[in-house]
Formats: C-alpha cells, sequence, structure tokens
C-alpha cells in the first residue's frame, strides 16, 4: 500500500505543475498582465483558495514560475542533448547557453517585468548562481584564464532581463542580434590570446 | 551693465550648485538616507522652499545629483588629462573610463539606490547614451570591429550600479578586482584575433 504522505506530496506536486502550466498558458496567450488568482483557477478548473493557498500571491505565482522556466534551463544544460547539453566544445555550450536564456527573456518576458524583484533577488538568487557555476565551469574547459568568477558576472550581465527587454522594446533590436552579438563577446573572451 | 536676465539665470545656476553640494555633502559624511530636503536646505543656509523650488521633490534632487556626477565624468573624459581625456591609446582610455565609472559607482552607491528609476531611465537616459557613443567611439580607434553599439552595451552592463553595489556588498568583492577584471574583459575584447 502506498505511503498517504507520498501520495499527499505527489497530488500537491501534480497540482502544483497544473496551475503552473494553466499560469503559463495564460502569459503565452494574453501577456502577464492577464495573470490574476482568478483567471488561474478558472483556467486550471479549480477554485481561488487552492491557488492562493499554494502560491500565497500573485508575486508568489510569479516567481514561481520563473523558477520552473529556470529549472528547465537547468535540465537542458546538464542532461540534455548538446549544444546545450554535455558532449559538445565548451565555447559553443557556452554560447548555446546565452541563446537559451535570450529565448527565456523573450517568452517570459512579461512575467519577469511583472515580478518585482530586489536586486539582492535579481543578482543573488539560486537560479543565477546555478548559471554562473555553469559558465565558470564552461570556461574553465574551455582553457580560458582569469578571474574567471567575474569574468563569468560580466559575461552574463549583458543578458539580464530588464536589460534584454529594454533593447527589444525601447531600441528595436531584434533578439537574434543580440544573440550574435553575446555569441561573438563569448568568442573573443575565450579565445587564445 | 550686465542683462538682469542673465544674472538672474547666473544665480539660479550659483544656487543649484551650492545645493548640490551641500546634498553631496551630506551623502559623504552620512550615506543617501541622511538627504532630506530639510537637512539640504540647513547644510546650504537656505529655506526648505528654496530647495523644493529647484528640485521639486527628493527624488528630483537625487536625480539631479547623479546628473551632477555624470556630467562631471563626461567632462574629464571629453577634456580631462588621459588616459581617461584625449591622447592615450584608445583600449586604455576605455579601461580609465570603467575604472572611473566604478567609483563612481562607490561614491554615489547610496545615491543610485535610492533614485527609483524606471528601466527605460536606467537603460535610456541621456547619460547612459553618451557613455555608449564614447565606448563605441573608442573601439572604433581601437581597430575593433564587429556590431560595436552591441558590443558596447554588453561592456557597460556590468558596471550598472545594482550589479556593482550588490558584488561589493552582498558578495564582499573588493571594487579593484571587480575594475581589475573589466579592465581584462575590456582587453581581451578588443586584441586582435
Amino acid at each position: 500500500m502506498a505511503d498517504p504522505h507520498e501520495v499527499e506530496r505527489c497530488d500537491a506536486a501534480r497540482n502544483r505543475a497544473l496551475l503552473l502550466d494553466a499560469a503559463a498558458m495564460l502569459v503565452a496567450e494574453r501577456g502577464a498582465d492577464a495573470v490574476t488568482m482568478d483567471a488561474v483557477a478558472a483556467k486550471a478548473g479549480v477554485g481561488k483558495g487552492t491557488v492562493f493557498r499554494r502560491f500565497g500571491s500573485r508575486s508568489g505565482l510569479m516567481q514561481a514560475l520563473l523558477d520552473h522556466t529556470e529549472t528547465e534551463l537547468q535540465h537542458a544544460f546538464m542532461f540534455g542533448p548538446p549544444p546545450l547539453g554535455p558532449g559538445a566544445d565548451p565555447v559553443d555550450r557556452l554560447v548555446a547557453y546565452g541563446r537559451a536564456r535570450l529565448s527565456m527573456v523573450e517568452v517570459q518576458g512579461d512575467v519577469l517585468r511583472a515580478v518585482e524583484t530586489a536586486p539582492e533577488l535579481r543578482f543573488g538568487g539560486p537560479a543565477r548562481n546555478v548559471g554562473l557555476t555553469h559558465t565558470v565551469t564552461l570556461l574553465t574547459a574551455a582553457d580560458t584564464h582569469g578571474d574567471l568568477r567575474l569574468l563569468a558576472i560580466s559575461l552574463l550581465a549583458p543578458l539580464e532581463a530588464s536589460l534584454v527587454l529594454h533593447q527589444v522594446r525601447s531600441l528595436h533590436i531584434p533578439i537574434d542580434r543580440i544573440a550574435d552579438s553575446w555569441e561573438d563577446l563569448v568568442r573573443r573572451v575565450t579565445r587564445a590570446p
């Protein structure tokens, strides 16, 4: 017989994933502003109370939605196919990582903007640390020398959502041009002296 | 005889500079939180009404204080002595510019944090555009090829105040190490292939 606590935990996880999928669909269909607790409850076919119990507030829901995307990206670079995943040249992997982050910003842009985050959270969150460590690992594998932690911070700075959204929306720079420019930056930085 | 309007304009400018100096001294002595309209008025020896008439609000005063520092930096790289000013090698000038920006963040950090700015203002302000143009000019002079506008945006991204303050205050990274790392980045990017 299944442990009832185990069943409960599974139900909770399934419930949570269901609500996050509903929220992600709402963002895709009508933008982040359309994501209210009511709309998510209606979309997922549950009561509003369930959404509040699960996420606390709209801001909590938005944060969870971002974590969900970050987790998918982490999974892709740790276990997915190359060039993002293991097996490709480290510089190509780094380029693929940057491109993946940029397309994430494009898709999640409204969510990112909707979440009010303190600088501590914006720069110090666990997702960011995983990205930094991944970048340092790839720079090391590419035989790049120097103060790699700070170099990684500098390389990831241009991928920050608010800056990318400013370029896309206010300066009308196509996301592909931003990605190409970032690839150029990475190749310059990692090429042998 | 002096034009009375001219005299009035000069008085206004002097008055404004006096108030900004008083505010800057307060920041240096006691941090940005100590900069209230009352404190600035007291420090400059004028009535509180004068400070409100000149800057509208505390946030307006803070913005003016930042503009004042940006103007000084612009003056230094346009007309000042090398390596920041004209006459030095373009890469050395770019390195000097980054170091000047970083020390500005260190001094003005509390002010930067105290000003509530929208991303449009943070990334799209006139001061930022001057800095970008200056960077593109130096990259061109250094015979660097590519999408220089976007490369300049990427190079300046790690100098953004909120990121630098996070590194200094939360990660306890010395500002000199950040400056050295930025110099390394610039030299990698600009070196011939």
